[in-house]
């Protein structure tokens, strides 16, 4: 389908209260020609006629945090406070992934993350990544792949592991014609000292790449970071040049105003996670001031381990509620921002400035939802309902860069079944091994 | 099918971690006879044999506070302060609701609830409710129906319109053989008058009706009532008698301890509403103070304009994360509470105490969900799962006392084309007169 049409489709408008139009959507070799009320004109063209009747054409959405590998973890470990989730479940458990393992939480993620409506999303680990690459590869979707690295070694042995990571990710990039991207992710200042960050700060300049880090998660963190370096985290990154590559801050729940005025610099986004701090009981980020300062704001689910799913429909609308019960402000936060982050801005912050919106020029990152779905009716506040009603389950079909990835519920590029019982399969053998 | 069986069901572990395993469950005469492992073994019976292949088994959910008709106002009024939403979004728009158009977002509601699990409701509303009443009927599944009452009008007036209300509850209670209960339920201590309150407290007497109102839903109020009557609203409602009649206090986000503690006594419930405070910016009611006290919590939607979806699954979920991130500990409210309160307490609360449980002997009240859905992947902490990552869309089948209300996702007593064709008809006459 290099050239085809979708008519009788309604595309969502980008504001609440506005009716949508019964339009058509031309896309050619991976881009979209035009979104235009009506029929389609040009019936000689040689294009494919698609019928879109009974579905609303959305911009597909962008999970800017998360680890696909964890999904083998749903639901090992809830109403834990964070030290025992990470000591007694999470990490022991982790130690007994093999790269298998790893695979079959990634492609259960990206089955999860595909049917919910997400188009790209920018993944973090420390192993089987080669896996993931071929598994992104070969589904369709857009992923930003980053490497997780941590300061342990020798600093000739973490030299060593930086430079292949950047060449592997350098390699993904060229392979996939720009539908993968690379990021180089040091998990946490906490985990990772001043000279490992700025060696891996060289690197991002080195390599090209963009750097990303959980910052600022727990007041714990921040707290601790103070009491051993007499700064915050995020004002270490400052002075460590952090912020002059693009950079992914995930969480930052705990910033002080003087640390979101450091990051707010161009290329410099901020991963909101709002179910995973809500869960972990980190705490809920000050969203409306970052906004204020003109901070690029994205929504990611982290893990399934902490959220526990992958649907970004949910995230987006824990994201404008959390905010508006925080500040005991409805007006906190308004719909078509929260859309925006999950949209635009999410695609954006990978890499992909031209995905997640729907318009002449830009990538065919889109996805349709059915319009009879019984949490969109009455259908005229149809925006309102993407981020206060829908579930990623009214998602029908998406297509990333003009590929059908999932057509009327049904994956086209995954097996959903044996994905499943891989999964399954992998869980209990991990599972035993580790009680 | 008054006597059947389902076979090669998984019944949900009543706690995380616990494997379900392969099950029956035999119900005769709206009873379930007995959930027992492996197979149905009297095939001379002459029960009907399903195979429930493929699906979890689980009790239904019950919603214990919304108001159905208020669907049709779905996505009006997002991020705006409560007295906007109320004044120039919510009541202007009700003031132009004909019985039709109350009745038609009722079918709406119901047809949402069914579809996503909720095997019981409790409905408040004014107007209609000879309608409700007759939904409810029809479509099988339970509810308490409540009249929502304000102090307006003469004190002849008043009284007489509460026995109208009490004389036509009793008579659906009688006419439905139980499933369907009655309730009074005047609005709130700001919207009734102390003397007003009092009548009420007397006619849930000599009815013999359970009470429900909203309380202590924002600060505002709270402070408000405090100024004008030199106490609390729930203490007010302690003086008034009003706990001496089984009670349904609905929100209660802002209740001081000594407004709990006046409130711990038995037949008093606490529906609690985390969607509807959260997005009206209320504030989180503080569960963990109520069931350190014994209260019996439920879980309520709210209605669909403040909340903007009646899946239960969600707002169960939202419950559990709204204490974990209040508390800013996961540790506040566990997995396995926050299920019971979505069960059988919420059934228990509308006076089916008989409900919300797979048990020899209870009402056979039950859903079936989708084994093979994408969330609920690896299987094997599904309790976690239904809790933390499930959605309503999983739900492929529902009964109540045993009728079967939808099938593999096809709803069997009402007719979901129809009903959303009305619903936006309804919805489009009505945006035409406010506009």
């Amino acid at each position: 389908m290099e050239h085809f049409v979708i008519e009788h489709v309604y595309p969502i408008p980008n504001a609440r209260g506005v009716r949508a139009v019964k339009s058509h959507i031309e896309v050619k070799n991976g881009t979209i020609i035009t979104v235009a009320p009506g029929d389609y004109q040009n019936r000689e063209s040689g294009a494919i006629i698609l019928d879109g009747r009974g579905k609303w054409l959305s911009p597909g959405l962008y999970n800017t945090h998360g680890h696909t590998p964890m999904t083998m973890m749903r639901g090992v470990s809830d109403d834990v406070v964070l030290q025992e989730w990470l000591n007694n479940h999470v990490w022991p458990r982790e130690r007994l992934f093999t790269s298998e393992t790893a695979k079959a939480g990634t492609e259960l993620a990206l089955a999860e993350m595909i049917r919910t409506g997400t188009t790209g999303f920018l993944d973090m680990y420390h192993m089987g990544m080669q896996n993931t690459y071929e598994l992104v590869k070969s589904s369709g979707i857009k992923s930003m792949i980053s490497k997780g690295m941590m300061s342990i070694g020798t600093p000739e042995e973490q030299s060593e592991k930086l430079a292949a990571a950047a060449r592997d990710l350098k390699e993904w990039e060229q392979d996939s014609s720009g539908r993968i991207t690379g990021m180089l992710f040091p998990h946490a200042p906490y985990t990772c000292t001043p000279d490992f960050l700025e060696k891996i700060v060289d690197a991002g300049h080195r390599y090209n790449l963009p750097l990303g880090i959980h910052l600022e998660e727990t007041a714990r963190e921040v707290a601790d970071y103070q009491h051993d370096y007499g700064m915050t985290p995020a004002r270490k990154l400052k002075e460590i040049g952090f912020y002059s590559r693009p950079a992914m801050l995930t969480h930052v729940v705990h910033a002080t105003d003087e640390d979101l005025d450091d990051m707010s610099v161009p290329e410099v986004t901020i991963s909101y996670n709002p179910m995973s701090n809500a869960k972990l009981g980190s705490g809920i980020a000050r969203v409306p001031e970052m906004l204020k300062r003109g901070l690029r704001v994205t929504i990611g689910t982290d893990s399934a381990v902490s959220n526990n799913n992958l649907d970004m429909f949910e995230e987006l609308r824990l994201g404008a509620l959390m905010q508006k019960v925080a500040f005991q402000d409805p007006s906190s936060i308004e719909t078509e921002a929260v859309w925006k982050m999950a949209t635009e801005n999410g695609a954006a912050s990978m890499g992909f400035d031209n995905s997640g919106k729907l318009e002449s020029g830009a990538a065919a990152d889109f996805i349709l939802l059915d319009s009879a779905s019984f949490a969109l009716q009455p259908y005229d506040n149809i925006l309102s309902h993407l981020v206060y009603a829908a579930s990623g389950r009214d998602v029908t079909d998406s297509f990333v860069n003009g590929r059908q990835l999932m057509k009327d519920g049904e994956l086209l590029t995954l097996d959903e079944e044996k994905i499943n019982a891989e999964a399954n399969r992998h869980y209990r053998k991990l599972n035993e091994a580790y009680l």
